[in-house]
């Protein structure tokens, strides 16, 4: 795993900057995906509940989303063996992030969890973390029946190398240089989404049971043309971070 | 689970009174465990190493020697499948500690022992950390291979109740007292640790897939009478500790 990679994570804490308090996007787009999720596990679920089902959870961070996908999946497991009369199987519950990701907070969200669901069922909800890339092998082959990730798979495993040699910024300060390259820049970028999301996919593949569900939110456009949908505020984003990781290149080379 | 024992772990990072720094003895206890645990993958794997293994170590911690058990046991199955020409599993490793435990800096000590492992073999290792209290369920029935714990299991659930009614401290200061309550507070204690113990057992039996193994180092003494080993060490221990009980105690009263 490239080190850069494994020191990204969100700001911990709790403070007004905190990813806990600037997450409300990430919370919308959790709750779309419900319905989803109830569809996957109906389907699972069909003849009749495995035994024990893994959950894993792709990109979870820390703070007040970091559960909401896994609570959501377990409720409708629950539901289903309800509706269906089946008997509820033991579930394991997968929380993965990157290596720097703040797990501290993680675990206490997870003992809360558990917690008032001990309160509340009978039912065996164990639950654990793994730290690492989702673009590496993250748990045994064949033992996971859902898979679930929400705005994370935008995320790259590096940016593209091609453009590091040619010296192509992601986003040039220079307009004349920014148009001249932008479709460059584009490619580029899509060349190693691709790369990225086939490897993403060859390695689910691996490590879900056969009928094993994935179910992803991600972000996107429907055109080409980047001027298609407003990217007035993302030019701005672009802006700082293009700063922030040149600021970044040169502590290195300093 | 009870929320005092939820908030117990040892002291983060890595200044003088850390744990990762404090934490020899542990560290020597835990080697003299490496031939036991080369037993046990010989018998786990003698016909053949399953297509992949789950291997936990409970009671963790962090620092050092957080990764010195589960370590072990990789390099022990990679030894055992060299000698007799088996296909190595896949090995899955889990590191459990309570959920107040320092996990950010064990997350950091598994990303450095893959990326390391990654560079020196084409093994699939995966590893996960799982927060709770080993009193408790951990994992799904049956998922587990080998589990080890060093030093960890004279942790009880609690103090005992019926100490806890009648007001009999563990260590009392008044030298009378203590004295004449002596053999109440072992026999209590021996009572706890004999409850937890066989709840610890049944909850691994359930965990262990079947021929599962479960190694694990414990202090003791082979005689009832307390003053028949050196005490003295333990006695200003047991003072300090008290101390601290008592000031907690009343902290929560007021």
């Amino acid at each position: 795993m490239a080190s850069e990679q494994n020191h990204l994570y969100m700001n911990p804490g709790q403070d007004k900057t905190s990813y806990a308090r600037n997450s409300t996007l990430q919370k919308t787009e959790q709750d779309r995906m419900k319905p989803l999720i109830e569809d996957a596990i109906t389907a699972l679920c069909r003849v009749a509940a495995p035994q024990s089902m893994a959950i894993m959870d792709l990109g979870c961070s820390s703070g007040p989303n970091a559960l909401t996908l896994t609570s959501a999946t377990v409720d409708a497991i629950h539901r289903h063996c309800m509706k269906y009369a089946q008997t509820a199987p033991e579930i394991c519950l997968f929380l993965n992030d990157l290596p720097y990701n703040d797990f501290n907070t993680v675990a206490k969200s997870l003992a809360e969890f558990k917690h008032c669901h001990d309160r509340s069922s009978h039912h065996v909800i164990v639950a654990g973390m793994i730290p690492g890339s989702f673009y590496e092998r993250l748990v045994t082959s064949g033992s996971v029946h859902f898979v679930c990730s929400s705005y994370s798979l935008h995320w790259l495993s590096k940016a593209p190398e091609e453009l590091a040699k040619r010296k192509i910024p992601m986003y040039d300060s220079d307009e004349h240089s920014r148009l001249l390259n932008s479709e460059i820049v584009a490619n580029a970028y899509a060349r190693q989404f691709r790369k990225d999301f086939t490897l993403f996919l060859s390695l689910r593949a691996e490590e879900l049971v056969l009928g094993g569900r994935l179910v992803f939110s991600l972000l996107g456009r429907c055109s080409s043309n980047p001027a298609s949908v407003c990217t007035q505020a993302w030019k701005l984003v672009a802006i700082a971070l293009n700063d922030m990781a040149l600021r970044v290149s040169l502590a290195y080379i300093e």
